[in-house]
């Protein structure tokens, strides 16, 4: 048991061990909830397919809210970015989950990504703007120019913002967020 | 000494303490050197006259660069922000640093601030581009937005831009920031 904990993300020698006894003293009952609950969970859930968003039926919450703009997309890497968006309560539209970000090292190309199904969506739906939201790093950089490349034919492509964060004082920013903090300055309101 | 030396910044009873022991274990002439050099450059450093950056002359070594554009001021907090922003080498402009953030809590109002002379730098030389660089807290967003009042009449006032720090994954993002993010996103290259 505690082998099998040690594979969850997070989870060291010592946490495996602290949830395996907590584990066995729970009654017979209690341990075979929680099992089943695992098994179900991996039985229902599946990914939408839409959006590719984890979701238990075979379209998501959010592709089939008709509230929602149909009209914009965010691309995002996965589906804990659609959730931490979901937070913010700003964002109105629908996303596209890729899966990942295109790196050769670790053997993901383009085609390992829901990158097609994307290139699909948008060159057959009205869809007025693509909001790439892919994180800073040298892969997120090299997915985001690739799929803006693919999609600028049918629609207008933009990417989230990179600067300091909020709260965050200046002088605490690494260098290159400072630069690109410069280099992103916006007319003031 | 060990009194005085808490009064430091994160400085607290123990590594004051360690400090003072440190300092009991030098020779004299090393005390002596260390207590010189302290009033030696209280003496000698001052606020340049003309960006009060810190500055053993009477104007900075930057405000004397002739090799730096003169016509792009960044507006920052203070010294230390020059020093991160320097750091960058992306900028190549001149600075003008306010000497803290408007605060009525703390009785800071624009009036112990080093404003006046900014405007008046702007209002009487060829400015082309003022950028605002100040923290985004509740007192920066306050002092971004009265400062830029006062200078929009002269010239083309920007800030910097606010979102994802560099390296930063989306999930780990506050709120906030992710809003920011989103809002100001920007046209694809």
């Amino acid at each position: 048991m505690i082998e099998q904990l040690q594979r969850l993300p997070g989870v060291g020698p010592k946490t495996a061990q602290r949830l395996a006894l907590h584990i066995l003293k729970r009654s017979p009952e209690e341990v075979e909830a929680l099992a089943q609950a695992l098994i179900e969970a991996k039985k229902q859930v599946g990914l939408c397919k839409v959006c590719f968003h984890l979701s238990a039926e075979p379209v998501c919450e959010i592709c089939r809210n008709s509230n929602r703009d149909n009209s914009t997309l965010c691309v995002v890497e996965d589906s804990r970015d659609v959730i931490a968006l979901e937070k913010t309560r700003e964002y109105r539209g629908k996303y596209h989950v890729l899966g990942g970000v295109i790196s050769p090292m670790d053997g993901i190309g383009p085609d390992q990504l829901h990158i097609q199904p994307l290139v699909r969506r948008v060159s057959q739906q009205k869809i007025k703007e693509v909001i790439l939201a892919i994180s800073p790093s040298v892969e997120g950089e090299t997915t985001t120019l690739y799929v803006g490349q693919l999609l600028k034919p049918f629609t207008r492509v933009t990417r989230i913002a990179f600067g300091l964060p909020m709260g965050g004082d200046l002088e605490y920013a690494d260098e290159v967020t400072l630069a690109r903090a410069l280099e992103g300055r916006r007319e003031l309101d």
